[in-house]
């Protein structure tokens, strides 16, 4: 059997994309992150800038989806929309790593997927995003908070499901561990997956 | 440097208890679970059964607690912390598993641990309980449901934790991915960190 399609949900900060790339590139199979906004900017016509900004609002309040009239989709669940049509195209395509994007939901039905959430303590997140991001900020773990739940509203609006939540994985692991012990693991259990059937 | 201790937290019929085991074979290390009603029995002077009865209740009601003196602990308290001091015993002896009993909240401080959640989708868990538990119950998912609650509500009340919310864990793995697997991991986890240091 072939590999399964791994997606990774990922805490801000907790390292998720290094840990998908590594796994990607030790497993030989591609892997979709950022490269997802420039290809759903081409299918769908939207501004890749648009793409970007629409995945890092939290979903628009009810008031103004209900100050919309009923045949009016929101551009928000436009590129959402968008963005899980070329998930599920490249899904086709054969073995692969998605980092976030809501991948594992939209995939949950169709794909034999290998569903992981990589999360971190608060106090090395703010870290690696002073350190290793290099963002600037004043206060890096109200950044980190706030990117995080920014998130989950979108994770949370997007599926039935709850960001981060234990239950809808398959494997959840702090990275505190280590980030090469998570790529071990990840890799280990998505051979192990291929073997099984 | 040693092991680490390794506390699995886990949903009811998730197959925890029996990745305990296999993990504690594995790795040759003395395994704790329902010893320990046995053992806190004899250090505290309490009968087994109570002892036993206590960690399946949910914690007693705000009202009862308050209609009680402010020097009278609880009955489910006094057996608590009785059991607490048993495991910190044991874990001065050195590496072993720890199945449930708030062990990851009682140990955190104090040494190096490796904290798992088991977990699995509920239909799998009730049709655990009905095949292997060979447990009677009219409704299996209902059954499942509630001893949750009650493991949930013990931990919670007992810890500054929440009952597996994967932030408070080093690996969550739902037992779906197959229970060699996941033991496979957690022994992977455990030698890596062992080895780290």
């Amino acid at each position: 059997m072939p590999l399964p399609i791994i997606t990774i949900g990922r805490s801000f900060g907790s390292g998720g994309r290094l840990i998908g790339k590594k796994v990607a590139t030790l497993l030989n199979i591609p892997i979709y992150d950022r490269e997802l906004v420039e290809m759903t900017a081409e299918r769908s016509g939207f501004h890749h800038a648009v793409v970007e900004q629409m995945q890092q609002n939290r979903p628009v309040s009810l008031l103004y989806t209900l100050s919309t009239s009923a045949l009016d989709v929101p551009l928000q669940d436009q590129v959402y929309f968008a963005q899980a049509k070329v998930i599920r195209e490249l899904a086709e395509k054969g073995p692969c790593v998605f980092v976030g994007r809501c991948a594992d939901s939209i995939l949950e039905e169709s794909h034999k997927v290998l569903e992981v959430f990589i999360h971190a303590p608060l106090e090395m997140r703010a870290e690696r995003a002073e350190k290793v991001y290099k963002l600037q900020a004043k206060n890096f773990k109200d950044l980190v908070k706030k990117k995080d739940k920014a998130r989950k509203a979108y994770y949370d609006y997007f599926t039935h499901r709850t960001w981060g939540k234990s239950d809808h994985y398959h494997l959840c692991i702090n990275s505190a561990i280590g980030i090469d012990l998570a790529v071990d693991l990840i890799v280990r259990a998505a051979r192990e997956m291929a073997e099984e059937e």
